[in-house]
């Protein structure tokens, strides 16, 4: 038992770097099992196709980022410090990735979306309830902000929530393509002004 | 020569739809010259690889978009509406795309910058002199929207230019996972409120 689920694991670990460094189409089961060291003859003990695979590599990240963004978001603090906290550890997320390998990875959910939504159905649903799931955890948060008077008036909650996750997926695109995590920076500043803070209530760091 | 140029055409225009529809790593040669009617001897005639085959793909479609871009920011109308009209096109091209096959295809440039940034150094650098000419054009319309008063007064130009191609980006992105160009809607709101537009000065309609 020990041994079978270090076959899978390694074959998952082998999928998320692998896919997170050049995407889903240009891989191979051979490849992934080889560089997994795991003989190719296991893959299909484990996983019925690669999108099988796929879609098991983006429900452990997304288990794994839930649990971040919950407790981010879930915190004590003010809403506003909340979203910063988030937007903060999103751009860590990509500095630590790109001081280990010298290159900002970006975004799996966003990458896969761009990649697959038009040709495999199952990843596109599945990364349309991740995004929703992410809109619904940001917007209970502008909700509260909402309520303590740190947000304008005429904001709808969700509609702002999904316009921060789309700036997040747009910042992250930047910072992808200019190997900047730098480009995240702004994600705070974005942020107020899509939530329409005023100035009387934004924060001065 | 009328025939030789007709062959290259057919290859930039299978490859362009294809590289929309799958994207690049999952295209060979072969398939691109099926799809063009071109003999696969024909390729290397007028492309050293299927890399400088997607460069010319981009400058294309660079060349064709800029030109709608200038047109359309350029234009002698007041600065907010030129960025309005942007969103509205943006809007048009993918439910036109959507009209056709089904699908919303997404940003050409946006694709391929998650999908080969870290795979292709010289498709990532053309990408990046793209979204830095249009940060350049939306900056000079921010700059004149500025001017008259109508953003607020701690709008950094370029940066709040660089939000504004990132937000497109992000909705693209979610237009393109939803299958739903109505995603693209917001991005004038957005827009509003990145720049800090007072509310005395926005459009009501």
């Amino acid at each position: 038992m020990g041994r079978t689920s270090d076959a899978r694991n390694k074959l998952l670990d082998a999928a998320a770097t692998l896919i997170e460094q050049r995407g889903y189409a240009a891989l191979g089961v051979a490849e992934i099992c080889t560089t997994a060291g795991v003989p190719k003859g296991s893959f299909y003990y484990f996983f019925e196709s690669k999108q099988a695979l796929a879609l098991t590599v983006i429900d452990e990240h997304w288990a794994t980022q839930r649990r971040q963004w919950e407790e981010l978001l879930g915190s004590g603090h003010d809403p506003l410090r909340r979203l910063r906290d988030l937007f903060e550890a999103t751009e860590e997320v990509q500095r630590t990735g790109q001081q280990q390998v010298g290159l900002v990875a970006g975004c799996l959910f966003g990458n896969l979306a761009l990649e697959l939504s038009n040709q495999a159905e199952e990843i596109r649903r599945r990364l349309q309830e991740i995004f929703e799931a992410q809109i619904d955890l940001i917007e209970q948060v502008v909700i509260e902000a909402k309520e303590q008077g740190q947000a304008g008036l005429s904001v709808e909650p969700r509609e702002a929530a999904r316009s921060i996750v789309a700036q997040i997926e747009g910042r992250v695109l930047l910072a992808k393509l200019l190997n900047d995590p730098g480009q995240l920076e702004t994600l705070w500043r974005n942020c107020l002004d899509l939530l329409q803070v005023p100035a009387h209530a934004r924060p001065t760091d």
